[in-house]
Parts: structure tokens; sequence; C-alpha cells
């Protein structure tokens, strides 16, 4: 009997009843029956609600730091077992490398995003947004914006193109945001999906209720959605059209992220004609497109956009090099470089697809077949074979919104590098656009007109022929999604994307509540003078602890002493007159470095103890300057605290201000250092 | 006759044709009429594709801070004229103190936006969003992100009770990103916003088609809108869901933000009992609340959650209060404190409103009568007496969901301070929350457990009682939007709102094409060493123009005069045996602040120049310690050129790499100087 797939839901796996038959699920290649799914009886109402009580409470209790690194032994959990998933994944048409961009690639992206939350997000569970809002000359009433996690549950509805990539791109910057996820794969390749979720949940990482598995439809998943929950969808515009239409998005407040496949335009630049290293990086870009994961890919090249000179040997170049490097099969075949389609349901919408491009003027000028080159093939294949059409009038209309979702583009020749931008925003907003081109200036304006109806636009030429990641791969640091056809929503983007999983929010108040909210101490809030705050391990360093410095005179004897020491003898420094001259001097005054020295001549405690280095500097403004005869001071005031979760110290980031013998401020700066968590003794 | 309220299209004042009779706008304190208002036979399809042409190409023919400094000429010419606007502001019902909000605080919203524009965005047309990301080890493939102006126009649907103001915070991050927009006030006021833009147009400041007028009814706006283009929308709930279900939305990529009336709270806390600073802070906040704009804001308080023990005395101290301060009647009469509602059939809303929360279990424990105060009020007017009703079941239904647009706020009790957190997120999503409190802990708290259900939180003490620009008053810098019920939108926010009117796109390429896309130099693009940069003026000055100096080398002795000198006596720059102890130094190392000393030295030209001054430092990072004997070079790159509009000179940062002998990176950062627009000779 067909294995039926199972759910997990409420912390525990779950079966529909004995006598529901479920969805059958076949294999791409040979068509035998995978496994069944179904989510009849599968009470979605109480995973949400599980989700938003239990799961938000353990994700809740942890920082994003902590969530980063169990992101990261995830990812490892999973790299330990992605044999089992390459062995999966096969049945679902995918070739090996296919199979790398779904499984490798998803496991990566956990790999950034633990990397991204640590490097990019504070330690803590509140993340600032901006800067420093003074509302109030006299300093009581300040603004800032902070983040904080929705409390929700994440909906995750994925496409079926990548079962593993889809899922986790989705999951990682959710649950770095704190919101639990309940993963939703599309029915064929559920069993991949499945099997992922498996594997993390048996390595025992999973905070309780933080992610969840339906195996089957959630059509009613609005009925059960609120204010503070997000559902995300990857797929076709028109699913993602009827989705957003529910009352729960209209008027509940239910947040909706869409990402869905798009008319992808790449354009080759004028300057690239046949024989220039950009012409021949163009033809390979686009026949990995048209062929890898057989062309199912929401971002894979539709609109091949070339100059109208060079759009003979195009399509002969991109024949000649089909003919040579793609064999269509079972991707267990050796030999075989391409595989199935999803399903004969999905090749045959294709070519339904493909029927309507031709029928709009679009020449097939390449392939058509339907049958694999691999000897072993079975007729009950979904196979395809790559196929390029050619538009005579590049105002068509149906090749500017039609997808053919499988190994299929369209050439379109241009006249003007104007036309070309225009045909590219023919597309009504795309996930990626390419441009292949040696002309900076080409380029530059093509971008810039194309560039906001696109989400990400790839530049390709000889340099980064080699090292370009490609025009159809979406990477965990730039954003995935893209305006109009494209759904509007951002799915990765780094840290962009965990935002989209939090609410920002202006905090107005005093210093002092600002410090309390934010967990960043503020100027003006209270502050502890006692031991010197570099006496302290981060155990025992608080926000607020600080050390106001003794005066130390600047002479002119310092001035000229530090100007011939470093070699600055820039004039404001060695000469009365013209310093005078400049607007912003009333003489000669201070190097600027000179003072920051001073500065840390005189906040430092030179013992060896906690503070174990300072990495660097950030936000330095020089105010007033500083003339001979003039004193300064330093306060320098524990700013905000970062331990590390997997080092021995952390970050703390110190306040400095400057201070001449008025109270005029002098200067102001962050000055970031390593500190120990434990006490430290010489 | 009355006189027909005139629209600006297309360059042009536009009336409509003889015989339309259009509808009636009164005095809302006497009932007359003051002007007539139709929108039939324009053509505003007409008038969005010349925002889109005409508009874009002006607009977008001028970089962010020239678009900035005619924001302030704007404002300029407003403030010259603004006795004609309070004028008329006196017929919406508005006291003085209300117009000042509206009128001032409109025109200072441009100022602000004029600031936030030339301080925090660069001096051209693409914005640079986050940090660079490097795709491939050998630096060839960078990533980037950028914002740029979407291509449509920015309608503006305002709300009735702020005519100016609510015209000019739309306006002014449209008008900053470059994109034209065509305000629509809402027909009560209409005359003043007409007023408000033919200042504007005859100041003669407006680029062509960057500012329309529709005074009447857009109701086909969605009609003639498409990809590209932006609705924000102020008004209720109801109606801002009606719009965004249109097919514009929903499948063609209109952009729609709404910003709707929402159920604020006011939560006073536990430790503000009566006779406490901030139980009077309270109090008067909450009458001014209710009574300024006579209740007419979206930012109101509806609700005041206050603990059960001081129930009674907080109404009593309202009823005091208003009974001491608040006349009600003709803002033109002597006196008169609280004028009319917008009009009569408003009011008549209002008190349905207050019909059916009394029905829900609220007593009116405070007005309830609709007269004026004032002598010489007519019965025609639209007053009413402020309402305070107090629900004995803080639990009941109608209180969380309902708003009376008016004078009108509820007293609700509540026990524990989780139960005040809860019964603030029962509004669903507010525009604003305030607590009053001087308990740091309780304000953190309730914070951060209802920000996710606010736009903006505002903490009110006895040390910003009288700082605090209060409650209901939304700022420039500060997002002013919500979630759910208040419409899901940020209309203000300082850049932040500049962004909804781009689309961010992820750009991906060399270093040399990321510089031509972008305006800023990227490490490994192409460089120019020929005459030192810090001779040539900004005119002169090329991003990429570069200096690489003389190596030096830092001996023993430089360190030790160094610490010396400047009293930085550390123990990893002075003590061989402690600094090989810690983690980072292979032994003593120079000072950071030694190396910047240094690198000045090493790369400053000393003549007078067109270089004025360095103020600051930015992104500093020491990477490689550097021992004694080592040598160091450094290499400074003009990055980033940012003429000033109104100064003889400029902002250029320059890209600063610190090298070793070795080729290791020993620091990076970059420095910020001041740089004449003229050649400088001494």
């Amino acid at each position: 009997m067909t294995r039926m797939l199972q759910s997990y839901v409420q912390g525990a796996w779950w079966s529909p009843a004995e006598g529901v038959t479920g969805t059958e699920v076949r294999d791409a290649s040979t068509g035998e029956v995978v496994a069944t799914v179904s989510s009849e009886g599968l009470d979605l109402g109480a995973a949400m609600d599980y989700a938003r009580t239990v799961g938000q409470r353990s994700l809740g209790a942890l920082t994003f730091h902590q969530r980063a690194v169990l992101l990261k032994q995830l990812a490892q959990a999973l790299m330990e077992r992605k044999e089992e998933l390459y062995e999966l994944s096969y049945r679902t048409g995918a070739t090996k490398g296919d199979s790398w961009v779904d499984i490798e690639g998803g496991i990566g992206v956990l790999f950034t995003y633990s990397g991204k939350g640590r490097r990019e997000l504070p330690n803590s569970k509140v993340q600032l947004d901006g800067p420093l809002e003074v509302l109030a000359k006299d300093g009581t009433f300040l603004g800032r914006h902070i983040r904080t996690t929705l409390p929700g549950v994440a909906v995750q509805i994925n496409a079926f193109n990548f079962p593993v990539w889809g899922s986790l791109e989705k999951l990682a910057p959710a649950f770095l945001a704190g919101m639990p996820s309940i993963i939703k794969p599309a029915t064929p390749g559920a069993y991949l999906a499945e099997h992922m979720v498996r594997i993390m949940v048996e390595s025992g990482l999973l905070p309780e209720g933080s992610v969840q598995l339906v195996s089957g439809s959630i059509r009613d998943v609005f009925d059960h959605a609120k204010l503070g929950d997000i559902v995300s969808f990857t797929g076709s515009a028109s699913t993602a059209e009827s989705l957003r239409r529910h009352e729960a998005v209209q008027t509940g407040g239910v947040l909706f992220n869409a990402e869905t496949d798009s008319i992808n335009a790449s354009v080759l630049g004028p300057d690239a004609v046949a024989g220039t290293p950009e012409f021949d990086a163009y033809v390979r870009q686009l026949v990995t497109e048209m062929t890898t994961k057989a062309g199912q890919k929401c971002t894979a090249i539709r609109r091949a956009i070339v100059p109208a000179a060079v759009a003979d040997d195009l399509v002969e170049a991109v024949r000649a090099r089909i003919e040579e490097k793609i064999v269509v099969g079972d991707p267990r075949e050796e030999g075989v470089t391409m595989g199935a389609l999803a399903s004969t349901e999905q090749r045959d919408e294709v070519l339904r697809q493909v029927e309507r491009l031709a029928a709009d003027g679009g020449e097939i000028v390449l392939g058509a077949g339907q049958s694999a080159d691999g000897d072993g093939a079975s007729e009950t294949g979904a196979f395809l074979q790559p196929i390029l059409l050619r538009f005579a009038d590049a105002n068509a209309e149906r090749v500017h919104d039609t997808e053919a979702f499988g190994p299929v583009s369209s050439v379109i020749a241009y006249e003007t590098p104007e036309q070309a931008a225009e045909l590219v925003i023919r597309g009504g907003g795309s996930l990626v656009t390419s441009v292949a081109s040696a002309d900076p200036s080409f380029v530059s304006d093509l971008t810039l007109r194309a560039a906001s109806a696109n989400g990400r636009i790839l530049v390709l030429n000889r340099e980064n022929a080699r090292s370009s990641t490609g025009h159809g791969s979406p990477l965990p640091m730039l954003v995935h999604g893209g305006p109009g056809r494209a759904g509007g929503g951002e799915e990765l983007g780094g840290v962009r994307s965990v935002f989209h999983y939090m609410q920002r929010t202006a905090i107005q108040g005093t210093p002092e509540m600002l410090t309390a909210i934010t967990g960043v101490w503020h100027t003006g809030a209270p502050t502890r003078d006692d031991v010197h705050p570099f006496q302290k391990s981060l155990q025992e360093l608080r926000i607020g602890d600080r050390v106001v410095s003794e005066e130390r005179e600047v002479t002119l004897d310092d001035i000229s002493h530090f100007a011939e020491f470093t070699g600055d003898t820039f004039y404001a420094h060695t000469n009365e007159e013209a310093a005078a001259a400049n607007p912003f001097f009333p003489g000669r005054v201070a190097h600027g470095y000179l003072l920051l020295s001073f500065a840390a001549g005189l906040f430092v405690w030179p013992d060896v103890g906690p503070v174990l280095a300072n990495y660097g500097l950030e936000n330095l403004r020089f105010v007033t300057p500083v003339s001979p005869g003039d004193r300064v001071r330093v306060a320098l005031t524990a700013k905000q605290i970062i331990p590390r979760e997997t080092d021995e110290y952390g970050e703390v980031h110190w306040d400095a201000v400057l201070t001449n013998q008025n109270g005029d401020t002098v200067a102001t700066y962050d000055v970031l250092t390593l500190v120990s968590k434990a006490p430290v003794v010489a």
C-alpha cells in the first residue's frame, strides 16, 4: 500500500483516519505513485492557535542570536542527512544539479540567516530602526523606532518546484523574527518536504511549536487567520490574487506576502555582439535558465531581449548549445542533464501556454518535442524538450504576459536602448531582469529605467561570467520578490525579510523610558559612576555605567608636536593665518585625531581587565574646534551590550562625548570594544 | 451666487461647466454655504497621465536635495500667506489653536521633510539601502540594494479634519521621492485646500505637473490607475476597505496606503494615582484630545484605560477640567475654546455612535448635550459638548471597536498590568497608544506587549509633561499609521515614508557596474591616481579619484612615545607579556588611534586647497593588529560626492584602507570631509 504522508501539528505526527484516500503523488519520470497526501480531518485552527500560544512563547523566550544559533544547528542537522533528501528528490524529476539548488541551496539559506542574525541584529528581542529623533530641545522628549515580533503565526504556502529551498527560505526569516511557522508544501514533492521536517523534528532542536507541517490542503487557512498573522505564498499570480481577496486580508489585518512567477527578461547589450565574452555568457546563462529544473523556476528567463542585429546569431548559438549539452530524461539515468517536469499535467499546461504564445506571433525555432533523449525514459514521464520561440513583433501582447512554466523562452528583438528598457517594463513587474553588457553607460541607463519594475537586476559581463551566481538564483542576502505581477512582496533580502514578520512602532518618551524599552542607553538616562566600567566583565557591566575623565589642556606644543610626529601638517593645524581664513576654524586648531587620542588616554583603564580590544568606531562627528589652551574631558557610557552566544566575550558599544572647558560638545562617537564575559585579572 | 471651487489639473485652473450645481459646503458654526464643489466633467485619466509624463519628467530632473530645497521654499511661501488660510479655517469649525495644528503643523511637515531630505538622502536620484553584499570571493560579483522612484502618480485622498496638514503630510514625502501628486481633499473644508494649492501655484515654485488638485469626487480613480501608481487614503476604515477591493489594487499592482481612524488607547499606570504629576498630565492630555478639533482626530483618545482604584478620581478630574476650561461655540467668538464639528451630519453620526456605546454598557458620566456655550452660537451649528462614558465591564465589545469621531472618550478600568496591555490590543490595531507612568518597568512591559498593535506609543511622565507634543500629534519624523484597523500603512516617518513611493531593487554585478548605477564608488571599480585628490574642487573631483600613500614603519619607539604622549597606556601597547596573553594580539601592538593618525599624516595634502575640514569618520574597523616594525600604507579613494544646494561646498566621503607590508588590511573606514565647490588657493 502506498504511504500516506504525515503532518506535524501541535507537537506530534498526525495521519488522516483510515479510509481517507488522499491525492496520489507520482514520480515525475516513471509515473509510479510515490505517496498519497491528505489533510482531511486535520484541525488547522488548533494548529494555528498552538503556534500563537506555545510557539510564540518558546520562540519569544529566545533572543535574535539564540534563534540564529538554532538556525545554524538545524542547517547542520539537515546537512548530515542530506543524502536522504537527494534520494527522494530524484522522484520530483530533478537532476542532481537541480537537487543541489533545492537541498543545499535551502540549507544555505539557514546558514546565511544564522550569520546575518548574529551580525546585523542585536542579541535581544527588540530591533532599533533608524536614528534617534530629538523632539524637545531640553532633551526630555525623544523619539525612536522599534520593531517587535508579530504576535501570530506565519503560514507558509510553498510552490512545487523547490520543496526544500521553498520551505526553508520562508522559515528562516520568520524563525529569526520569532514567529512560529506552519509549512504547507505543494502536493507534488510533499514527500520531500515531509522528510525535511522529519529531520528537523528528530534533531530535537526545534523550540516547541516553532515549526509545524501540514501535508495536504489548507484551503480554510484564512477562516482561522487574524490580526497578527501573516500568510506567505509562492506560486501562480492567479492563486495569489484569489487568496488576497479573502476577508481576513482585506479587512482583518492579516498580512499577505506573495511571490509569484513572473515574465522575467534578460537583455543583451548592443555592444555584446557574437564573439564577445558577454554574448557567450548570455547564451550560457539563457540555456541554463531554460533547462535547470526543466525551466520550472519563478525566476527563469522567459523573454530574451536582444539587439535586432544579433537575433539570428543568438538563436543559432542557443540551438547549438542545447544540442551539445542537453539530454532530457530520467535524472537517475547516466548522462541526463535535464529532468522531467513535475507531472504530466504540468507538461500539458506548459504546452498549452506555448500554443498561446505561438498563436500571438511566436515562431517556434527550437524544440516542441515532448519526448526524452534518454534510453530508459518512460512514456509516462513528464518530459519536454527545451522550446525557443521568436517574435518578429516586439510589441506582441502575449509574450509579455504569458508564462509557460517549463523549459521555454522567447526571443524578442529591440532597436534602441530605450526600447529595451520599455520591453522589460512590459512584463508588468518581474522578480528579476539580467543584462549582459560591458558598457557601464548602457547598463546604468537600462537599470535605472527598469529598476522600479524589478525586484532584482543582475549585470553579467566578462569579469563575472564565472563568478556570477546567475539570473535565476535568488540569494538569501538579496531581495527576492518584485512589484506587480511578481506579487509585490519580499521573501528574502537578509534582515529586510525578517522585518516583514515584525511591526515597526514609533516610541516617544524620556531618555530613561526609551532606555528601559529598548535596552540601549539613551543620552540623558540615568548613569552610574562607581568603579571604572573597563574593570567590569559583561556579567557585571550594565548600560549606563560610565566614566567621566579628568580635564586635559591641549597646548600649542601638543598640536605642533602631533603634526610633526604623525606627518599630518594640514595647514589648519600648523598655519595660524591660513587656518583663520578657513570658514570653519577660528585659527590653528587641534587635529581631530589628536583629540581622539587624548580622549582614549583620558578614558582608558590601562591594566589587564575584561576589556579585550577596541575593534572600531562609529558615528564620529567633530562638532566644535579645539584651540590651543582649550581643555577637554570625555564621558564614556556603556550604551549597548551584546554578549555573543558562542564566544567567551561580547561586544560593548560605548557612547563617547568629548567636551571643552565651556561644556560645548567637541566630538561625539561610539567606541566599539570586545569585553570578556568573565572577570579577567592579570 | 456661491463660488464653485476650482480644480488645478494639467497645469491650469479648471471649473465645471456652467449649470453644474455641485455639493454645497457649509460653515460648521453658522450653517451658511461657503462654496460648492464638483468635479463633473473633469478628465481624471488625463490628469493622471499628465502627472505620469510631465510631472515625472520635471520632478525626475531634480535630485533629492533639489526637491528638498523646493519643499522649504514652498513652506516659506505658505507661511507668508498663512493668515489667509487661518481666516478660511474658521469656517471649518476650527479654533485658532485647531487651525495652528492644521496650517502651521502642515507647513512644518514641509520644513521637516526638507531638512530630512538633505541630511538623510544623497544629492542624487538613487537611494542606497543597506550594506554591500560580497557575492564572490574574488570581488567581481557584488550585491547592493537601491531604491528608485515609482514611475506613476501619487493620488492622495484626504480626510476632512485637517485640510492643510492632511494634504501636505502626503505631498511632502511623495514630492521628495520624485512622484507627482494629485491632491483630493474631502468636500468639507475643500475651500481651504483649494486656497493652499492656489498659494503654492502662485509661488511659481512647483515643477510642471508635480502637483494637481481635484476639488470634488474622484470616484473613478482606480479605473485609471495602473502599476507604478500609488493611492494614499486617510479616512474611515470602511471606505479604505472598499477602495482596497478594487481590481487595480488586487491584481493590477497599484499600491494602496491607508491610514484610518482607530480606537486609540491611553493607559494610566498603577503608580499614577491622584495627586501624582503623571495623573495630572494624563487628565490634561485626555481633555486636550477630547476637545482639540472637537475630537475629530484619527489619533484622539477613545479609550482611557485606568487602574480600577483610580477610575472615580479620574472621572471627577476630567469633569472638573472640562467644566473649568472648555467653552463650546463658534470659534470666532471671544472665549470659545472648542469649536464645531465639521457638519451637523457629522454631529448626528457621532451621537449615533455614542448611543451604540451606551447600549453596550457605557454609562454617560459627562456631556450628552448638543448645544454651544457661547452666546452667539447658532442652532444650525454643529456643536457638541464633550462626552465621557464609563464602562463597568472592560470586556464589553463595542468600546473596543466603535469610534465616535468627535469629543467622545470612554473610561475602562483594569486590574493587572497584563490586562491593561490586553485591553490596548483589543482595539484591533491602533495609530497610537499613550501611557502615563513614572515606572520604567511597567512602561517597558506594557510597551513591548502592545507595540505590535500600534504605530506609535507615547510615554508621558512628570519629566516630559510640558515638553511632550501630545498623544494626538503625529510628527513628521515618526511613523504615522498603524496595523489592522488603523489601515496597515505608514504616512509619515521621515525618510521611511519617502520610501513608500520608491521601489527597492537588488543589483548584482561587478564593482564597476555598481559604481555606474549607484554613483557611489565600490571597492574594485576603476580608480584614477593623478594629482592628489585633495587638490581638486568639487567640480573637478570624480568618484574613484585616489591617492595611495608611501609606506611608513611603525616602530616600538612610536608606540611607546604615543602611549606616553596621549596617556593611552593600555597594556596591549605597553606590556609585551600581558599583550601576548590577550586573545587578539600577538604581543605589543600599535594603538588604533596611532594608526589613524599616521594614516592621516600619510594621505593628507597639507597646503591650503579645496578640502576644508574633516568633519567625521564612519565604519571604522581594526582588522589586523600592527606590531612594532610593521609598515603601513593607506589608500584613500573618493567614494561619494554630495554637493550642497545652498552652500559653497559639499561633502565628500573617502574610502580609506590601511594595509601592512604583506598587503593585509589593517583598518578600513570612511573619512568625511567638506570640500569647496570652487578651487581654493592660498
